[in-house]
């Protein structure tokens, strides 16, 4: 590539060159400074200046180019979709590229005709509308949501792929708004009996998904969620409304809500028993392991990225902590031997991701690049040799250990765990 | 309305019967807790855990009921389109709903073709292609944009309308998590020469709008924006890239951004002349009143809600500034005479905007709401009597006064400033 930098440029010269004057490529220069470094590119024919534009529409639309989709899984019922993670900048996820996970199918409900039962041991059993539930004071708070499930593709030592994206691979994490009624509000309605101490959550599916929560974590944070990222909540995400239960594993979070029982004792219910616990390696099995721990995941630069030449490049990606905030987030460059402190997006919130960047500069030589999140109990993300250690070979959920890419001398990404392992 | 309590009902009751048993409602009773109020209806017919669920699909999609809409406005190439304040909750505006206001209609501009020309008083005028400035170290930031003529629909004491919705007379603003390049690091990269202190910016549509900037707050916080929201920006918002001014009017936001000239002193185009320059009273013009001073419009309840009883309902709203952080919000449920704080959802973001809200006891009558919000600066939303005195009757811009809604006996919600001029 050519160091010729970017030409002096009359105005007039500019506008009716056929050619362009700068591609991509940054290179080091002995001032350290970041520079731009130009070749010959074809630049465009039409000149949007002399053409009248389109005209708005009721709703904005992407631009053809841009179209991110979701990654599907579907087997009988039961189905997911993926958030194109690589795809993404900041930390919000616009609700249509949430992912999914359920194992009924998205019910059809109408608003007007949802009702919210909250019995068991409460004072006042009651039925809320919907109309009833947005009337209480609202709440609104940016989390993440993740699937107890979400990397739990490359559990398996002895199957690690390399030809993975982050998408298919942690695309089950999404992070939204969310607006709705705090469940305090709604069990102080209703009058909370003395010496309870978990609910039940019952969803409106055709799974009739039911999960246990603490009802200490019920009052502490959890919403009636019916709103999300300024719209209401979405079908695939629980119209008209969910529980949501900040930096709690995602399938607790139930969708499409319709019971709540006030009970002394978790229920252990089939999706709590038969799914979603832990074996463990002694034989005995981690069960209610709902708070999410601490993660990270680099999405730039990740397979199948092909990086086109040495010099600076920005490693980016998202951390998370179910138990709070992110504190740190460090990258090694070489393979986990050294480690350096990521640059971290503000502002950083409790149980939400948080965007880290590093800036890189590749040599062009083999490498592996790594990021571990730390959180604010002091929680680090551990290795994928820590992690299978505590647990076991017998769990995919919770894969929460650091995940690896490897640069090829070619520039080419690849999953590179199986490197480390 | 019948005060019968939410009946106990066993899980068996509730799942077979058919009538619904809670509609809205809410009183105050003697132990000054907020109360459901319970009345029959009708309940759905189908239950949807009986019936197989709708599998995913690569993007999500709203239910059917909910469909919120821009509100357009065209005039021959001069279009808007206004988010729906009402419908919204929580803080963050999807991206399909922010608003927009285009001079030349929507380009259409591709990726690759697109160029960005930085020159003039520089050390190395250079031209960017989109992959050169994406590969630049990111910032992600969520800000509000208005456009200074938004709330301009009523500022003519003379024909001030009552039937008008908070989208029409507010709804040029919106809030997004902004991405791109500082646009002080492509600055940094060209080398500004002594003695610059504006900018001239230049944008790819067919209006070739151009503003011009003061270089300071350019290089203080001023982004090359292609992200929105976790995704590209949309054509609508500037794609490729815009130009974004936290704080600013939304007009010196120059979506398509094409060329960026340093100069030393404003080039006073078309746009900033002849448009966007605010006629004083004493015969002067404001020219350059580029920041939004502060400002809160109440969301809910507005016209044409109805509000069906008397008893608690949460005034909602949001409050703004191009200043910085919104400090305070105050109600007035009395038309002005008395003011309460509002409760602010955190986290309060500086530019950016903020929920607020206030429980209020409606007794039945007639009564006006207002809102007025103090930003950090000390800087309080004016009354629209103390603007009108300021700026005189020749403007329509910046329009940024106290806001009021009146509710009539009948619950009826009408705008309701003609009754306090």
């Amino acid at each position: 590539m050519p160091k010729k930098e970017g030409s002096k440029l009359s105005r007039r010269a500019w506008i009716t060159t056929t050619s362009g004057v700068i591609a991509a490529g940054l290179v080091r220069t002995q001032s350290d400074a970041i520079k731009l470094v130009a070749q010959e590119a074809p630049t465009q024919v039409t000149d949007p200046t002399k053409v009248p534009g389109r005209m708005v529409s009721e709703l904005g639309r992407r631009a053809p180019a841009e179209q991110p989709r979701r990654l599907m899984r579907t087997q009988a019922l039961s189905s997911s979709s993926r958030t194109p993670l690589a795809d993404l900048m900041g930390t919000i996820t616009p609700a249509d590229l949430h992912f999914e996970r359920h194992h009924g199918g998205i019910p059809d409900i109408r608003f007007e005709d949802h009702e919210l039962l909250v019995h068991g041991m409460v004072d006042r059993p009651m039925v809320f509308k919907m109309a009833d539930l947005m009337r209480y004071p609202q709440v609104s708070r940016t989390h993440f949501l993740e699937c107890s499930g979400n990397g739990g593709g490359v559990y398996n030592r002895d199957r690690m792929p390399t030809q993975v994206t982050v998408q298919a691979l942690d695309g089950l994490l999404s992070t939204s708004e969310w607006t709705g009624v705090p469940v305090s509000t709604i069990l102080r309605e209703v009058g909370v009996k003395r010496g309870a101490s978990w609910i039940l959550a019952e969803g409106g599916d055709s799974a009739v998904m039911s999960r246990s929560v603490p009802l200490d974590k019920v009052m502490d944070d959890a919403i009636l969620a019916y709103g999300q990222n300024g719209e209401r909540i979405r079908p695939g995400q629980g119209y008209p409304v969910r529980l949501f239960l900040p930096g709690y594993e995602g399938n607790a979070n139930v969708k499409w809500l319709r019971r709540i029982e006030v009970t002394d004792r978790p229920t252990h219910t089939r999706d709590e028993t038969s799914k979603y616990t832990d074996p463990l390696g002694d034989g005995t099995v981690r069960q209610f392991s709902l708070t999410m721990d601490a993660k990270s995941v680099i999405t730039f630069p990740s397979y199948p990225y092909v990086l086109p030449d040495r010099g600076w490049w920005e490693i980016q990606g998202l951390a998370w902590s179910g138990r709070g905030r992110i504190t740190r987030v460090e990258v090694s460059t070489d393979g986990g031997r050294s480690w350096v402190l990521a640059a971290l997006q503000g502002p950083i919130l409790t149980k939400s991701t948080v965007r880290f960047r590093h800036l890189f500069e590749w040599n062009g030589r083999e490498t592996i690049i790594l990021s571990r999140a730390t959180d604010e109990t002091g929680y680090v993300q551990p290795t994928v040799q820590q992690l299978w250690e505590a647990r076991g070979p017998r769990t995919s959920y919770h894969q929460n250990h650091q995940r690896a890419w490897k640069i090829a001398r070619g520039g080419e990404v690849t999953f590179g765990l199986g490197d480390l392992v």
